[in-house]
């Protein structure tokens, strides 16, 4: 049975909704959960919510990593804060993968500490789900995963070949999906369009039988969702994805100021809830898990900041899911058999 | 008074829809517009709409350039094509600025063909405006401009520069802002953010004084207009405004979704009509009258493929507006006030 640790003292809502969504979780599914961070607080919150001892201990950390500090200076006043401390109980191997919601550049300077890259890896990849209108999988799954969304501002061809296979194998286990399609985010379709990785690694991906390359995409197939799987440079990938965000903000703004303005308008919107609902539910990311983070020989799970309960059970739940379907063995696997060009 | 060739057989709609639009203009405006292509069917479109034939002439071409053909094989082949042909027009002094809505790589290349470009302007850049959620300038026009949207896959910190001055000078021009605030887009707002190019481009720019610089801005800060003119490299703006148009296409079809769905769906949308014509209004591109390109000794202004007589009459008025106010001796003053570091 897999073991998490999740860093309970990372993010907006720590340590309260973090362990509140851990005792709903411990009580409908099995697996542990280590919580990591202030023995006390932690506790304290536990005594409040109803959930199972047998899935849940309190590890103590030293201190905790602020949300806005600068990486590399606090991890190293606080190399057992609970968010380095939760990567390294995985390194050690008293977890197999852990969560964070707290500093983003800390959770991957903290992988990079205590983890090694696999074997081919030169750059490791922040992958993220965004909403998308198709539906992807058997499942019909509202999203698709983009990688790399921040980590690295510039890649070679061979890092993007590197994604693309983590991206593949991460896609098929989350979404159930045998054979996911992949693509390169460019400026046009055609084979020889874009910077000249870009052209290279469409020309070394289109030769490979195990992965579903399907070419380039557009900006205009982001929000339609045509690819399972987005390949882009992590300066790219973060424009995106923060766009994506600035356009769900600027329609709820719009959606208000239409509420506020006529009587009409509210019957018009309450008339609408329903369909409302389900455009909020479609663009809602706390059901997505998270970001993982990948490349490394153990995994890690980065929710968002804004965590809820909810957002963090759904964050194990996709920790528990890689780690039962052997998601690194596959990445390493897929690495393994690739003659990557250097 | 201003002459401006149009390219009357490039885009979709034409030449019908682009006749039409000349004509209502003749009538409506002063100015001359020479209208470039095939006599027999222009003459047949014009005498079907009221005129003022004091404002209108026709220049006869020799054939026209396909919308999907590979810009360099089409213009060797048809050299006084229509959309060539306009471009020699400017060069050659019988015409101030052209306007075409024809394939886009061949109207950037017959501008390189019949132009030189401005001193200190190593790149010239395609510019568009997208619409925002925050208004700009006095009037509170719903838009931004963006730049580069697709000539250049990589820049220098110097295109950045120059980038910037033709934007600020075009974005003062058509929105009549004495001071247009102009941003780098990064991944991120602290000044040591980005690739090379952008951290040195943002040391340089906010040293100038004869610019409004506010700094780097996100992908959040797109849809919402935080500047007014964002500067980028062409691989950025051709994802970065797609997706936009992505974006809109989705909401669209989801409207059009909802339409049908229910009749609870159809009354409310009855009585949001004026709320959602307000917004189709928003982003509603054709108002905006095309994309210029910039950094060239005389100018072009590129309309949309799609676009109909509103929007071609739109983008003429918009390249009189540039000629009118002396937009490239404007540019041309503040490339040379500057000391471009090489």
């Amino acid at each position: 049975m897999s073991v998490i640790a999740l860093d309970a003292m990372g993010g907006d809502h720590a340590p309260e909704a973090l362990v509140k969504g851990v005792c709903w979780l411990s009580r409908n599914s099995e697996g542990h959960i280590l919580l990591v961070g202030d023995h006390d607080p932690i506790k304290a919150e536990l005594d409040k919510h109803p959930h199972n001892p047998k899935n849940v201990s309190i590890i103590q950390a030293e201190g905790v990593i602020p949300m806005d500090a600068k990486p590399k200076v606090a991890l190293d006043a606080l190399p057992r804060a609970s968010l380095p401390l939760s990567a390294q109980l995985v390194a050690s191997g008293e977890a197999q993968a852990f969560v964070s919601a707290g500093n983003t550049g800390a959770v991957i300077l903290s992988c990079a500490r205590a983890f090694k890259r696999l074997p081919g890896v030169k750059r490791t990849a922040l992958a993220a789900v965004y909403p998308t209108e198709q539906g992807h999988g058997p499942r019909g799954d509202p999203f698709s995963l983009m990688l790399d969304v921040g980590a690295n501002i510039r890649v070679s061809a061979q890092d993007l070949i590197v994604f693309a296979l983590m991206g593949s194998a991460y896609a098929s286990v989350v979404s159930d999906n045998p054979s996911p399609r992949v693509a390169l985010l460019n400026n046009g379709t055609e084979s020889n369009k874009g910077p000249p990785e870009l052209v290279e690694a469409h020309r070394i991906l289109s030769g490979r039988d195990d992965l579903h390359f399907m070419g380039n995409i557009e900006g205009v197939d982001i929000p339609k969702g045509t690819a399972d799987v987005v390949i882009c440079d992590g300066f790219t990938g973060n424009v995106v994805l923060k766009m994506l965000e600035g356009v769900n903000e600027t329609v709820q703004r719009l959606a208000r100021y239409a509420y506020r303005e006529s009587l009409s308008w509210k019957i018009a919107l309450a008339l609408l809830s329903r369909g409302i609902r389900e455009l909020k539910n479609l663009t809602d990311w706390q059901q997505y898990g998270g970001a993982p983070i990948l490349g490394f020989d153990h995994l890690c799970i980065k929710a968002h900041g804004r965590s809820s309960g909810r957002a963090i059970s759904n964050a194990i739940r996709v920790a528990r899911k890689a780690v039962d379907s052997g998601l690194l063995e596959r990445i390493a696997r897929l690495l393994e058999n690739t003659k990557l060009e250097s």
